[in-house]
């Protein structure tokens, strides 16, 4: 694995750039990514580029031996851009009009950014795609982020128009797919359409979808237009986007069918946790480690978008500045983060940012570095795994990912659908997703998080905490194969034209699983039905559906009220409601043994992982934990009992 | 009583009219609202009229026995007519304009707007004003819905400053009356006046109040327009519009003095239930089945606007979509929600909607029927309450209510004033004569919801639980007649100007209870004045007023700190202050018993109901409950004991 | 000291004028101001003056003896001026246009808005400037007020370029200063710059720094236009403004260093305390008497403002309208405050109003007298404190208040810094400073809230509770004196440019205290790390910053992990975080026994203050407190035990 480091030149003296790059290599950097957001420094003027600072600060690194990542610089478009072409600013759904003044101050629709996005992009990769020492690139800057998405612009709305002229053909397909005779809201052409938003009480949910579909698409293609570029004028370079975590505004999985050759996410596990939806009891319980899960999703989500190749392009390495608390970090837990990146299949870890920049926006943004120049405490985690990466000499090859015994289905679409329609005001799609993989992962089981359209006959287990619109190909291969398959609430809920569907959710998955939703609550917070599941005492909470069985389904457990509360069909397992963690837990282990799959509960804050011949263990927890190695187990890290924030990894000689 | 449904021909084919005609009218249906929302079906392009699918629809329920209700389609104008007018968009508080996407994107005061309605209205009321099957027409549907009014167009502007010069006069006359010359606020002209909004800090509440009875007047106009031409040419038939609970952003008093057969409402007791400022705990307590007062305060509001004829025109009949929480209602509470509309003297209980629409804004709003066409559990309760009724073999002539021995006072002019000047940030003026209203019929008292304009003298009680603008006509039938009053707080605290009486509050009831407000005060939640009546400890919440008791005015009960709590003067008593319930409950029994009335305090859930000569007890409790009933009663509906969400009627042989 | 009534003589009938002025001579008060909001009376049309009502109320308030303080009334521009100049009007940090309709309603920036100003004033003082008994002008009416400032008009954005221009003199200079090659945001040009709102994400907070800098020099320039045409044609009288309490969106000591007389503030101890972002709790315990230390603070403060001069140009004197709650004052609190006042040093507290306003916005805000004119409870306590101050001979000039022991800096900028970086969702400058103040006020000390910038030599003992922006003039002052000083968290954080010192925070005071601030963290609600100081042990709340010690630095305490919470060189103490209550008092308790000043811990609610020979004791309690005076002290107010909500004042016969 490589470790590497989020650095600007453009922010420091020029005769600084010799010590941080000699200091990066001495540490044990051996990659680095520059460049993005400084497209005022690389074209001053419209059409006068300056590109010598930047040979400069290439030189410099690459004589180290480091391996450059560029960045495009197009999220951060220059004043005299936006002064030229004012029509280029985002329109927020309110239909305020951003300005100037910080950064994603532009419309991802809009043609004349794209072509200036074109221009600049064509102009840096003509000058370094074949530099030796550029390696990669990273187009623009987390995509999607501050709420940029969706933008409601005039250019949005034509291009809207146009897609969904594509997609229906008719007017008249249009307006019966998307229910249009309701409230009188039927066009009479493609031109007639607005934007979903600012309307008296709720958009029509099938033009939000589509809308948000619309979206997804100009995202990718918005990168597609630059890696393209990237691809014809740097041959061989990795060509990768950094993603946010828990950000579902496009689908990342169709992005990924684009030009792209690497899934890179930037990890912020501890304002992470303060910012999800999670109890308040456990955002204080994990407020200076992030919760033992955040991370470690998003890796096993962004290894199946990268194919398996997955880096974290940004790490944090101390305190940051954006979330509504900012606590310091634990000390070890930076050295912690590397290593369960690592476990997780991670090719690169690159900490953002080699030196706390004293100015502008992110100031309170830690580094490795000090504004003073001195290592940071997670400056000194970070050359501390430096050391242990050396010391733990592996063949590479074996190093490579295995197949969970789980696979969690993921769906970019399901965000949209519940965002469109929550029904109650606390319901979540990812929070959902993550509940079931904290509850699998506390099993002591690797899960791999897989596109719900993805082939997934080769896991013996495959979970689908809810997926309202369910893709044909989920119900062909529980038809034609052998795995286990458990789905949550509101699976099947949804046409692809967000309607429900004829037969009543959960629509084709009735073909397995014979059952009809007849209903659905959403449930205020004090609301809790009660159950009682092998020994465990608890209850429903948000959601619950109202199943009525069909006879060849099993009603495995049911509420107090009669309820079923989780029904199986032979190899399919619905569980229909939200459930408090005891009862969660306890259905997912029976799943897992009904799977056939061993799992190992964990104490709190223990994690196991496998990459490849290794296995490691993960100490989020205040205590020391044995691991489950047998006496057998040669350590490569630590050793079988590992300390409160602490990793340990082992070769068992089978 | 009739049971209706709510339904939608043009959402479903053609070829499942015939069947759902059919089944409605063997369930026991016998009325069915269709069309409103259908304009673009009606008219798909300007002008051309499409009325054959209407007379299939229509020709296929009739030919089923049933009767129809035609609702006109002005609260969805089509995407054509906001496109050729888009100035007939509605303006919200912020100053946003609204976009066409969902429904009542129209502004009330558009003179364009106003043409289009009267245009459509004629046309289908000259189509089928005298078809022998429509017996009803509603105009629009639930005015001012999603927050719709005010509006701040400059259509409402214009008219606003014609209706202020036909008040006023003169605008030395407005000055005046407003109080402008605070902040140097004086016109020269009605031409110079704003709407009252986006202002620095609080527009003069003179003004707000002044735009809220000119708003108020707008609606029923707008109806009043429709209502009109359906006279013309629908002689004979009802003529009703469908209001909404707790909803009181017009008079509707005043709406019911133009063109208005009957008061139709729509009653959603669980949804409404979760959004009205209720506490905590009887959110929970009454989340699957409506808090017990929360549809019996409608309906006797709109028996009173409906001059004793009142309608539900939707009836909720399983979960919805709108409420923050939507749960799944409690079984057998479809069934008692029917059977207590027809307690409270329903002419029609009509359930909303037939099917469950799949597609659209509503499609997790249940229906009578699944969309895959099966009875939901609401629709099974809708059946069985349709035997029942046939079985209820009763001479209809008896089933007029009667007057009850309690009238409390309502008034729009009140929720204005409280709206504009809350002074305390939990003042709501519905709460306040919501918690009234549930004190008396905890004490088993059937109550008349009135206008506080209205003639009171046959009432053995009347309380006004708070009436800041007094009307002469209260302190004139106070000094004529024998009933006991009782006013709440806040009473007689502002001039019809919206200023402070010269005599201070409660202004001219110092005629009838010596007594003046010399300060009133708003308490945070955790400032709690302290009291005991009648072996009762409890406290003041939210408001209190500073009385100084006039000599003849008797001081009832005192707070612990000295400051008179409740006093009277013969037979008027003045509260001074919210309560907490039990000090509420022990004030409004004294009243009771002052005035001579029977009081029968109510287990918890449980409520009596006269209409005619039946009584009826309704159990939304959870437990079995004895009903008042003698030895003698015949019972006509259920015994002596009602069940959990059950209800029993009975007759008195006297 | 005098007390003064603001009254409004333009509200009133004329015939009224001479009773009230004969009763409010009657009753003790000696000042009377008016005028302020009536420019729709002086100039009803433009160019036409009207001052005939004016001169008459002048006259007769003058006739009674009574001194007047004339208010200019560009606080409320008539309609004929904003429909003349709309562009007057100010722009919300949203960007939406505020409206004529309430007061405030026009941008401070607009230069046509300043011409319309100085040609009323010069009118007007004119007309009044040698009036003998005109002896005061108050500017305008609470600058800022309603979330006025800052302002994003066109007109603001003109001369912040300007300002900017002459500031930074080129845009490289202001690019370097601002950091602005972070993200791109570089400027070709000052007319490049736009204001700093509306943005993706944050503005540079350099950025926004300026802009309230350069809106800080609006508002005193402002003033400065008013004040200049006051001391030309009313020489001898005072200037002065009605500053409000805890509002900083502009620097007052930059503003008193123009043309300013006297520091007058508006005093609301109640709805202040509500508004307050203090604990719950407190807001309860002292939500009908103000938190003893809300007034005092401001008092304190304004009297450094006014170099000494220090009046209360509003004084509550019972209930008002404009906080989230609004109780009756507590019997006798307004007797209390005024002697409070006295007893920090106020020249005069005049009472707002003479009579409650039946009309418009501020209705529901008592005065000294009811609308019926009845004196209210608190006019008669005001009546009290007139009869007591008559009995009170004291030679005036003994009445200078003295040099406390103790300076509190504090500084606008700093308030400035933390709103734009909070980084922590509940940190807040005034809230911090106020914690301090109140621990010091509750060891019985006498406290003067000075400038930053201010000259403290002479203090036994300076505290900073915040400083993010150290002044040079500290450290000079620490390195060249004798005082003790004791600094908070954040100090010394940021350069004048908003960027973090070289040598890290706490920056330049590393010269007296060598330490580097090598982390700051905010803290959840839920994150308190524990500490033991001086047998109390508490906590840490809401920031820390992690500190390393330099060699000649004592770490005094550490928290229970390790860090240090409390360190010392020599006079200089710096405090690393915010404490609970319990330990920042033992905090400060140690310091000022360091300091050799002598503490006198006070029980709840009991405060004391020295104004010049007079010793006086303030018991906002509930209970009798014996007051530290010896056998030999001669009281002048009440006695040796201050029962609940009253005063003593004595003198000790030294």
């Amino acid at each position: 694995m490589h470790l590497g480091v989020c650095y600007y030149p453009e922010h420091w003296p020029e005769n600084k750039w010799e010590s941080d790059a000699r200091r990066m290599a001495e540490m044990g950097i051996t990659r680095v990514r520059i460049a993005e957001f400084a497209w005022s420094r690389m074209e001053p003027e419209p059409g006068r580029y300056e590109w010598a600072w930047l040979d400069a600060a290439i030189a410099t690194l690459s004589r180290h031996g480091l391996e450059l990542v560029l960045g495009t610089p197009t999220a951060a478009p220059p004043k005299w851009l936006v002064d030229a072409h004012p029509d280029i600013l985002p329109v927020r759904h309110d239909g305020g009009v951003l300005q100037f003044g910080s950064r994603r101050h532009y419309d991802i629709s809009s043609p004349i950014y794209r072509e200036h996005c074109a221009r600049i992009v064509e102009t840096m990769v003509r000058r370094y795609g074949d530099h030796p020492a550029v390696v990669a690139w990273q187009t623009d800057n987390e995509l999607g982020c501050h709420d940029t998405l969706p933008t409601y612009t005039q250019a949005a709305l034509q291009r809207f128009r146009q897609w969904l002229g594509q997609r229906y053909e008719t007017i008249a397909a249009l307006n019966a797919s998307w229910g249009n005779v309701f409230w009188s809201m039927e066009y009479h052409s493609f031109d007639e359409i607005e934007l979903p938003h600012r309307t008296p009480t709720d958009v029509n949910p099938a033009h939000a979808l589509d809308f948000r579909r619309f979206q997804s698409e100009e995202v990718a293609s918005f990168h597609a237009l630059q890696a393209d570029l990237i691809r014809r004028h740097a041959p061989g370079r990795d060509v990768l986007h950094n993603f946010m975590g828990f950000y579902a505004a496009f689908d990342h999985y169709a992005f990924a069918r684009g030009p792209l050759d690497v899934a890179a996410w930037d990890s912020y596990p501890v304002p992470r946790t303060e910012v999800l939806p999670l109890p308040e009891a456990q955002k204080h319980r994990w407020a200076r480690t992030g919760h033992p899960d955040v991370s470690a999703f998003s890796h096993d989500l962004y290894r199946g978008v990268g194919k398996g190749r997955m880096w974290v392009m940004e790490q944090q390495a101390g305190p940051v500045n954006w979330a509504p608390f900012n606590p310091v970090p634990q000390p070890g837990i930076v050295r912690l983060w590397t290593w369960e990146a690592f476990a997780h299949g991670a090719e690169l870890v690159s900490y953002f940012r080699w030196r706390q920049c004293p100015f502008a926006q992110e100031q309170m943004h830690s580094g490795l570095n000090t504004p003073d120049d001195a290592l940071s405490p997670g400056g000194r985690e970070a050359a501390q795994v430096a050391r242990e990466l050396r010391n733990l000499a592996l063949p590479a090859d074996d190093l490579r990912c295995t197949r969970a015994p789980v696979a969690l289905l993921f769906d970019y679409e399901a965000q949209w659908v519940v965002e469109t329609q929550r029904h109650g005001a606390d319901i979540d799609y990812q929070h959902i997703v993550f509940e079931w993989y904290s509850a699998l992962r506390e099993l002591g089981l690797d899960v791999d998080v897989v596109s719900a359209r993805a082939e997934v006959g080769e896991y013996r287990l495959v979970v689908a905490p809810t997926l309202p619109i369910l893709p044909p190909s989920v119900v062909e291969q529980i038809e034609r194969g052998s795995s286990h398959w458990v789905f949550g609430p509101r699976t099947g809920s949804k046409s692809p034209a967000f309607a429900i569907p004829s037969q009543l959710p959960p629509g084709e998955l009735q073909r397995v699983l014979p059952a009809r939703v007849v209903a659905a609550e959403s449930l205020r917070p004090s609301i809790r039905p009660a159950l009682r599941f092998e020994e465990v005492d608890g209850c429903a909470l948000r959601w619950r559906d109202h199943v009525e069985a069909g006879a060849a389904t099993e009603t495995i457990v049911r509420f107090d009220d009669g309820m079923p509360a989780v029904l199986r069909c032979h190899r399919v397992t619905y569980v229909a409601a939200c459930f408090d963690q005891a009862v969660l837990h306890a259905v997912m282990a029976n799943c897992v043994r009904a799977a056939g799959i061993q799992a190992m509960p964990m104490p709190e804050g223990l994690r196991l992982r496998r990459r490849g011949p290794l296995r490691m263990a993960i100490n989020y927890g205040d205590r020391p934990q044995a691991v489950p190695a047998s006496a057998r187990a040669k350590f490569v890290l630590g050793g079988p009992v590992v300390g409160p924030v602490d990793v340990a990894a082992w070769i068992e000689e089978d």
